[in-house]
């Protein structure tokens, strides 16, 4: 195991709070190829939120994912300690962050050494929770590579 | 000729801000494997600044560039109609974006059909001056690729 | 489910063969940001290896993991109907593919509608076994995004 | 300036080769998003020739474009020191590599430390020449970093 037990922590309220944030980021969404509206939004451990949406180009191998802009986007603001990450879109069907996105999620989550919570959020705005933990067991990253944690933690939150 | 010739409008004041959140956002700089600090800002056309920071995993191939930081954390904002992109970067020579920046760069260059200022920031805080225009002629991008550049602008700025 | 239930067939011979190619190809690494060399290779359907490497660069989220760098190898000679994936890791764990790769694997097993099986080799030559179903359960892609899947079999192994 | 000033050093029947080699490639396109084929193989220093092709998935942010396929391809395969990439694009317009794929190129020229022939071929077969030091000039890389080039030269061709 990775990550410790430590139960995570948020609110009901701050969940409709990131969960708000990420429908409203899926107005963004930078969608030329597939037209479809994705929204994402992550909270770091003090309740921060950070939103992020669907970038597309002409170039595959170029853009990001919902879930990845969030999170480029907390780091930019110097935040990379993350709750939980929420991401909203346009299909009934729940959809799951892409192993991409899971693993960038998985890589902050071994160096805070706790989980994170992941909430899908449909066309409905019904919601579904499920953890990085699960999604992607023993993932590779900062522990389980063998570096030094001090080295990725220096401007932690 | 892919961009048309309005001269980039950004005022001296403005120059002196975007460089200044450039270099203050590099202390956010994720970068566990090289130790590098690097920072970017992007201008939008109302003026409005994004910061954003280089981010290192320890996977190849999953991270991202300073000025690819910002420029997603524009988008994240609902801005990707960028005056000038500005980074700073920890060496005596001044280092131009990776070419992975500049097609980003380009591409939201060609949808809005003009030029984006690229201002280098060295690490004594001297700065030099060029385009995307001079530095990526005749990129890829959606005008280059025949797309319908309405799909590309509606969200814009 | 998105795949179907068809065994994963692949002979013992196989298996070695695919094993040893992996564990050979890691002598090609170009890894001169970890110094650590990975090696992997697919097999398709028909019995057919492509090996690849890990690859990195001095841009942050430019490069290729081993698998990846398998994957895009056989694609290039025609070939994306995978029956099974092997990586060899010099550490005495086991590595799993990373997000990333695993994305890469399952967007190609909704393609093909199958399960693919994954080999991971530790630095003793030790295997365990696993699979894109076990890993990545659910995964986004081109059966669950709704797509036409007759548009990505037009090149068919 | 990065490069030395060797000549490029390949043949008209070389020339023909990779141009061949990049056109039957573009065969193996794998483009469910655009169904545009493109195809690209790079030359190393002994002749040897390594094909590669666009590859799209339903990830933004994950897929190759033909160069860099052909590129990994090549490393795959232990050979990174190229006199020449091709690149085969269906439009009567010629299509240079995108800012990314010059960033790969570029890497490889810099620890090789020579310019790479960079040939782009339209839909009607023609062609037209440039280089990586024309169209990425002072690149980041390797020297420019200041890396040790020996960590990079281990398995040089």
């Amino acid at each position: 195991m990775f990550f410790n037990k430590n139960k995570i922590k948020i609110t009901k309220e701050q969940k409709k709070e990131l969960i708000d944030a990420a429908v409203n980021a899926s107005k963004n969404s930078y969608h030329p190829i597939t037209q479809k509206a994705v929204g994402a939004a992550v909270m770091n451990t003090e309740g921060k939120i950070f939103q992020g949406c669907n970038i597309q180009t002409t170039i595959s191998g170029l853009g990001a994912c919902a879930e990845q802009c969030a999170i480029y986007h907390a780091v930019a603001c110097g935040s990379y300690d993350f709750s939980a990450v929420a991401v909203s879109f346009p299909s009934e069907k729940f959809i799951k962050p892409c192993g991409m996105c899971l693993q960038l999620i998985a890589e902050f989550a071994q160096v805070a050494d706790k989980d994170t919570l992941i909430i899908m959020i449909n066309s409905k705005l019904k919601t579904k929770e499920t953890s990085i933990n699960k999604e992607l067991k023993d993932a590779y990253g900062p522990r389980v590579a063998g570096k030094d944690i001090k080295d990725y933690e220096k401007n932690h939150v």
